[in-house]
């Protein structure tokens, strides 16, 4: 396949992160293509959002439709949606992006592709995955009514994932490794006097089983050593998110987690020309704002290697 | 003055950084108090901004609007507006924030009080201020019609100027030391054509002087040397902004221009307990979203702190 031209900039990704890239480096009119598999990043999934700065409160879908018709908005911007890139390679002092479409040729690339939900990796995970086993409470709350769920991850997400199934569950265990629900305040207020929740904490899945659907798990007591079972019909899994960075992983520095390692001041890699942002970096905190930041930065910082070598020429 | 209670956190500022940390800290349910001069941060006078992610296009007072509103949403933040901060002390593991008003105790402080613009610093300047002399193009360019001005500055804002200025003016001469203009392509292919606008590159405005009202301006070409007059009645400076740091300078570390130091990762200072976002840091690029999203940061590494020292103890 021949690459006809050379963009100044690919931006892979089209959440919070790869929408800001979008529309900084539109107003740079640079030669520019953005692929995407879907808009809005993984808070489109949110009944509701009351941290997108400027909105006291949204829902997830509306914050991907004020996302994509921004990116729309933009003059010379090209965009391809849905298309995953595969890899991305070095040649010739440029870069090859490949997706499972075409390959394209850029001088820099901006990594803005996000994350994904963490898998718990135990038995029976794979088997009963959306016959019980679920990972997007806002989408899936509703199909549990008066079962006994538990939900595994006592962090902001889990503790979200209660608050969603309140309205339909009966009973909702909160299970976590660690000694403490590690939560905002505001969410563990709600849910702390309420009886239909059992909170368990140093505990560990093991497996989920079942017939048809789950009709249990079987868990450890990590202070006693104990393994017992919970009869429930749902797991709602909230132990974090994956960086979707395996494309790249052979180009930029990645940390343990699989997160491409950036320097915070100007979102570059460990390869020249590419930048990332957003949740498939190592930066502590994933937020939707924090992430659009961070592409402002990418996009700025991308121009600025662009001139630099300009100005060497 | 005795100081009856202490905060979890001070934020100081309410543009996007410190709107940004306030919505964030809210949802920690601290102890918290905003203290702020205004709302909005300087985007307050722009006439149409374009990259606030999320919305096509809004002005400066909509931006305010929005940030004042999702801020004052919040439950149990403290707010005093307009309050001036005059000095930040540290007294006994704890810090004194100290206002035109009051002083206050608090375990931590988010410093986000932004920037103002930066003045050229030549004789007639201070004398001529509102009197030909302005620093904001949106609010005054309509009182320059049919007159001839001339704009310091060619980067992006002094860019925005000219076109602010381009249905009033009848001259516009744009100035810059640098011998290039460093502005965005798009602003750049606005006015290259325009008969109205002289591009004076490699040039230093050295005085303004008048009468009652600007009348002229001499200025150096720094190519041949030769000091030359320019016959205009309005100067619209634009060199960029100074950071609203004076107040906590002798706290933490600055850089030579002012700007507070800090490790872009987390937004700590070189002061533990105090953090920093936006245009008031050293970070190169001051963007609207880069602060929210900066703020929100500080937000959370500020909670990571408390939750640290928590359960040092």
């Amino acid at each position: 396949m021949r690459q006809q031209n050379t963009y100044d900039t690919i931006i892979i990704g089209a959440g919070p992160a790869g929408v800001a890239a979008g529309v900084y480096v539109a107003r740079k009119k640079l030669k520019t293509l953005l692929i995407t598999q879907s808009f809005g990043g993984q808070s489109v999934v949110s009944a509701s959002i009351e941290n997108w700065i400027g909105e006291i409160k949204l829902s997830g879908f509306e914050l991907r439709e004020k996302l994509e018709k921004h990116l729309r908005a933009q003059e010379g911007i090209e965009i391809k949606s849905p298309e995953k890139v595969v890899s991305v390679k070095k040649q010739n002092g440029s870069f090859v992006v490949a997706s499972d479409k075409k390959s394209y040729k850029t001088k820099t690339v901006i990594v803005a592709s996000g994350g994904r939900r963490r898998r718990l990796g135990v038995p029976g995970e794979d088997k009963f995955e959306g016959k019980g086993v679920v990972y997007c409470s806002t989408c899936d709350a509703p199909f549990f009514r008066n079962k006994d769920v538990v939900v595994v991850g006592a962090g902001n997400s889990g503790l979200g994932a209660v608050i969603d199934l309140l309205p339909y569950a009966n009973k909702i265990y909160l299970t976590d490794v660690l000694p403490e629900v590690k939560a905002d305040q505001i969410l563990q207020e709600k849910i702390n006097k309420l009886d239909k929740v059992n909170i368990l904490l140093e505990t560990q899945v093991q497996e989920i089983y079942g017939d048809q659907f789950v009709s249990g798990v079987k868990y450890k007591d990590l202070k006693s050593g104990e393994v017992k079972d919970l009869v429930v019909q749902g797991v709602f899994v909230e132990i974090g998110s994956m960086p979707n960075s395996e494309f790249v992983k052979d180009l930029v520095k990645t940390d343990r987690r699989g997160q491409i390692v950036i320097d915070s001041r100007t979102q570059t890699t460990s390869e020249p020309g590419v930048f990332a942002a957003g949740d498939v970096t190592d930066l502590p905190y994933k937020q939707n704002n924090i992430s659009a930041g961070d592409g402002a930065k990418a996009a700025l910082s991308m121009y600025d290697f662009l001139i630099k070598q300009k100005s060497n020429k």
